[in-house]
């Protein structure tokens, strides 16, 4: 007997429902389990008068709507983040100045590198963005909080340069805050696996676990996590991207795994096969030919949607879809491979 | 006085009438020695449900039609080759199941790296398959028979790790088996001329000749073999590809050279240009942009027709043609330059 | 009050006037300081026959029509230049043949790697050309002059290699020629400054000045003039590339400075930001994917309209627009952020 | 009026006196703030008979005598850390097992990779040892504490991988535990500048900040801290690694410096000149020639001696001597240079 | 009860009695597997009036006396081999000239590179030299006989580039010859490891296979075999190379493993730890610091005693002993830590 | 019949004699043209109580005795130049401080890298100074002139960067003055060859021609003038540096060669083979292992005796010696081998 779509969906994510997910239906004949929007790139290099290119971008459900946090460079190639809002999650007004981070210690003020590849989430009251964020010229795992995107309060950074990718749990795990993240070096990281932190305090971090590396073909070279973990009945739904070098450089794919909901550097899962890979010609073209950087997902734990929005090209910003049965079934089905 | 295409062509490709090669006239107004298909690519990247890319494969006539292997990367990015067949050589049907090699000793049925690049040659009673074998995690020349493209006998690799892109020629030369190859090593080898070797019986190698190597221009860095020696009255023809280094990486195009027809490590004549390079979106983009990649050539005797198929951007294949003659004639005139 | 278009305009550029000059007006909305033709690429790769590509060239006025040196790779990727001649600018006639210098000294002459990358100066009573000169296989400073771009009279190199894009300055500063020029090594050089000689005959240069360097953004690799500096009265409007190293390779964009009349390696402003970047097809997609750079610059004294032409993705030639003052505005605004 | 020695180290070293530290006077005629023992080296790199060599290691005053830990690379060239213990600090009798170090969580005690370079440093009621640690491989700063030099129990690592030089500081700081590091990659690291962090428990870190970086000359490539930080009247007094690259490679000495007693991030006083590098033979011929990298230092607040253990060619373990009013002088005058 | 010397000697070296080997015993007090002639360097880097260098070289029982084919790198640097003549096998006679090949076909005789590295092995009836040698400037596996060390007779080489350390057993291994071998590239190769290749008649080769790799510590960035093996009861007795990267380039020690006596690629036991490094001033000190290279070792069946010959800091000769006994049980108790 | 000495001699060196030279005769049995003072190293690396090491410099006679310009590194590694003096050409008395050049423009004094690897050269009626000079932080050729080694006059930089061992010839040639340099790169360069530039006023230079390049052996990677050329009947006889580039770095040896009087880019005789090579402890071992490196050598045109001066392992200063009539000899006869 088949399960109801109804049915399946509650046994999967753990949250709440988000009616007003964006959503478009896959295309008929279409076998991958993530297909693109038809609107793509959603939102273009030139979405704001001084920006060379908007990507690599984290978005939120915000009081029945959606808010967010972008990666706009500007025309000095400057890497800045943007807090923007949408109405429905596709049409986007971004602000004109980057965020002004509220903080005391100019030590953590201190500003000389860039801000680059936001992550959102929500964590008990507020939102919390992080980043990778230029201290000293080094890059390293930029934090902060606001409760309306509007102010933005930083706080320490969580850990010694060279690291990148930080992506905070949704929820303490052992009444720990959670991170993963990806210790890199000071350039063009030809390497890098995916660890576990955990903080009392969202100062101070520890208990450093290994969680998953780099293996081989369309993530050889590194991999990084992608959105907030998305809590399920299977496990954390991670979203990860994968890098594969090839003759002519790097190849941005995305992957996903589920990790132990409470110890979450257990791998359970893993797909062998990536789900998206650069094939469009925005993603094969732009600033960095051939990238998908998937950096945050909305999902309604009613229907078991999921809207992932990744970077193109380090240009622009795109819109793909999942639905979070078929993608769970596709990484025990394809880890077993 | 003119030669008719019927006289010169006679006098040229030394082999069978093949009426059914795929074919496309020259373009009006095309002054180049190769044309693309308009059909291009005549094989999309996700001809099968699982693969990612379809491409550098090699085709040959097979009973009235035409059978192949192709080189079809999954979406791990697995590298591994398939057969196919086809009616017309256009339009392929591919197993969704790699080559399940038949072998009797584990050491040659060792598989750690992945299968790629294969090119396929009748000699006298059978198909043999050429391609890069992983061994132990490293390339070499893996080697293997058909005789229907069902059930293909893997035999030992030719050599010693590292070597790609290893050729049979389509008969004994002085009672000997022969094979062209190129020396490399284990990454994006940033070197590579082509060497001739011999052999009694398939198994054991000898007698290696340097035959050509890298130049200047589109093939500065590295050159390799690409379909099966064409004989013809004035020599081995032999389309290889070149590699040139750009400040963003390599980029593939094709030229020709004639070898002499009993000790074909003497270079009779070699283009100093190129007979193709990446000039279309489908070999200027892709998984590896800039990439055109000869594997296989039909040829049809009676008329001096051929047919090219090469691997694009590493994505998809895709045919071009020649006119022996004119091809030759062109071969010989640009090497005087 | 606001200047009048008119008045403005004559008090900016130190020439003469280009009634003929090629001109689009900025399309209604666009806000950037330069902007592309609708016609681009104005010249094809095939322009010639047997041409790879045509790009990174140079044009200047002549007898009331243009005429220019143009950089033509062969299908070999030999890398030679070509004079040519057009009524308007845009519709060029090219000669077939590479420019046959005309030379006594075979030591000046030697020619064993390639020229390229000309620009096209007037001094006094001639046309100089510099480009890109091969010396013993290594990249100096060639210098030869024209009167007719007919005939070419190669001089001696500038400098020692290595080096590339010496730009002369179009009439002696304080009694001496000026070149700026950037020192290179011998391959796809990371690293790259502007400096300043002088000198009183074109045969012995000295007095070397450093003007500026690479800096962060799409600067942060290198950098070389592109047009012959035009004297306006706020400095030498300079024009220049620089390059961003990506995962994927160089990033070629171009910005604008001003230069000191008197003493020309005194940076007066310089802008943060590119003012064109590749961001089109044509520029982003080609034998080097994402270069646009510029060679020579038309200026009309009379209504301060500058035509630009530029490389695009080493590729094609391609042409765009900007109005002095807007141009000067721009850096001067610029360069304060 | 002239101090007397007694006077005037009791101003400098904040700490408890060791009359028995090793000591050798300056030789006659030596105008070098620090000179070497006359018994180097003091250990051999075969004092173990498994021993390839033994070096960069750490030894603390123990029970009126001492006690260290040590860098023992076998013949494998696996790198071990052992205990050992001497009467007078310059015979030792090390241990022929490595330590064995006591540990519940087996994501702890993994190790694939090499223990090496440990620093002891005793706070409050024990000794802590900090080391190079690999965990999946990679390079990170293990910690554990023994009160006996026998049972050594492993706390968690504390930081993400990569870093190197761990050092603790002897006493909390405002209430916190500190440690200089100097994140990493993860092979012979190219760059590296000296960090601080802090900690409520050992366990989970933050508050990092930058304390001084690579400048130029014998200190260009990278930094890093040696012994446990002498606390002075003057400020933290810090020995470290600077590492010049010449054609042939890594060569490695020490400077000095002053950190801010509160806020040691904060440097004072910082040497532009090296206190010693390698121009002995046992300094420049070994396993890696041209090597001095300091460990530890004995110090006796009451005459302010220090003894400094440093590793020579990364084969031996060698002595050197230092007066600290001598040295903090020197410190202040070269630092104004 | 104990194995008397002679008892045990018997049952281990399979071959013949060399009552003249040059022989020095344990010092007293060593315990190491291997010990150094006190006369090293045997060979100084001058025996030759224009030699530079001699090193790495080969050496035979030979009528009664000693012959060898020596490495001579003379003052232009040009890598050479030369025979040799020794009474006693430590007092040597080279020649001046270099050994003159005698080759009909000129491909084979093609000499562009240098001949260095060589082996000597006796096989059935004449001595067999491998060497590394150039063939059109590649370093691959040079192959010739002599009878009498005056006439050496060259064959076609083994294999195509590139490859270095070829060294032949001493007698057919099921009716085969056989070669172990190293693949490499055209430069400082930073991987390397073992292979396994058979010819029915030293001119043709195959059926390789691969026997041990690279691994960690002494021997983590390539190996490659050193003297012809030594036959035993226990299987063949390979010394090989193993090289470290330190940050300061390459250190090259020596190791043992035994191989299975009818199929060789399979491993028996192998050492984890080396038998000899660099550690005295001619091994540190030299043209190529930190090098010990063992090329040939001379055994007498009746007593188990080996003398090893190895080239030290690529400049000299040097000689080292062991006990095959003992060498053989270091081997398999060093295999099991 | 034999050449007298005197007679042989008057018809080499073009000069005066030097009655005062340093000499030490060739001892008995060797066979090198070129022989090591006994008194080597006759300055040591800590000759100034702050230098780190003295080396790579040059020496004149002046006044009856002899004067020199020093490069001497201290103990931050900075390069500085220092003027000297001495009695008899072997026990210098240097300055503490360094040059402190005379000179107007402040573009001229730009000192932010470092002074070294001076050369001295008298032309008619003073002194002139070349040294690698940094300027903006890149290498260039520096020159000043003294009379009295006590007042340095600085002149415009002969370059732009990058260049390294600029060395003039001690009389103008053809009217001009004329200097030999090496354009390099920025760091530890991989290439280099000997140009030829000229001037009529040491201030502008041009006319530049290719001398030689690296070729193979010592001399592979790249090579640089040493000394002063010096006039002789046979041309000019330039002794040079070569680079040969082991696993384990450069390695520094010198030839020599003559050069053309009239043009001395035309190179009539050169080396194959080195005239020494770094042999002896204070050559392999120090601050760079394997450094030989002339930069002066005295000539006493009466006897045909050369004191040649070298800094060895770039740590100290030591002296060879050569008959001009010998080397000719030997620099013909290498050349044909």
């Amino acid at each position: 007997m088949e399960r109801t779509v109804q049915e399946s969906m509650k046994q999967l994510i753990i949250g709440e429902a988000l009616p007003n997910i964006p959503w478009e239906e896959k295309p008929a004949g279409c076998q991958d389990v993530v297909w693109r929007s038809k609107k793509n790139p959603i939102i273009p290099r030139d979405l704001l008068r001084t920006s060379n290119s908007i990507f690599n971008s984290a978005v939120v459900p915000f009081q029945g709507k959606f808010a967010g946090v972008f990666r706009c460079d500007d025309r000095r190639r400057r890497m800045q983040i943007h807090s923007g809002r949408s109405d429905d999650g596709i049409n986007w007004v971004i602000k004109e100045e980057p965020i002004n981070f509220i903080c005391a210690d100019p030590e953590i003020a201190e500003f000389t590198y860039g801000r680059y590849d936001p992550r959102v989430c929500w964590i008990e009251d507020r939102y919390y963005v992080t980043w990778c964020n230029g201290y000293k010229g080094y890059p390293t795992i930029g934090l902060a909080y606001t409760y309306d995107f509007e102010e933005f309060h930083q706080l320490e950074n969580a850990f010694l340069p060279f690291n990148r990718n930080g992506v905070l749990f949704p929820r303490k795990i052992k009444g720990k805050y959670a991170m993963l993240s990806r210790p890199s070096d000071n350039g063009h990281t030809p390497f890098g696996d995916i660890f576990y932190s955990e903080s009392p305090d969202l100062c101070y971090w520890g208990k450093h676990r290994y969680v998953m590396g780099a293996t081989t073909g369309w993530q050889a070279t590194k991999i990084g996590a992608g959105p907030t973990p998305i809590e399920t009945t299977e496990g954390w739904l991670l979203i990860y991207h994968g890098v594969l070098t090839s003759c002519n450089g790097f190849l941005y794919s995305a992957g996903a795994a589920l990790l132990d909901l409470d110890e979450p550097w257990k791998v359970i899962h893993r797909t062998s096969s990536y789900i998206i890979s650069p094939q469009t010609i925005y993603e094969n073209v732009g600033d960095v030919p051939n990238v998908v950087f998937p950096c945050a997902a909305l999902c309604d734990a009613a229907t078991g949607r999921i809207a992932i929005y990744y970077g193109a090209a380090d240009t622009v910003t795109c819109l793909a879809f999942a639905q979070v049965e078929e993608l769970i079934d596709f990484i025990k089905e394809d880890a077993k491979k």
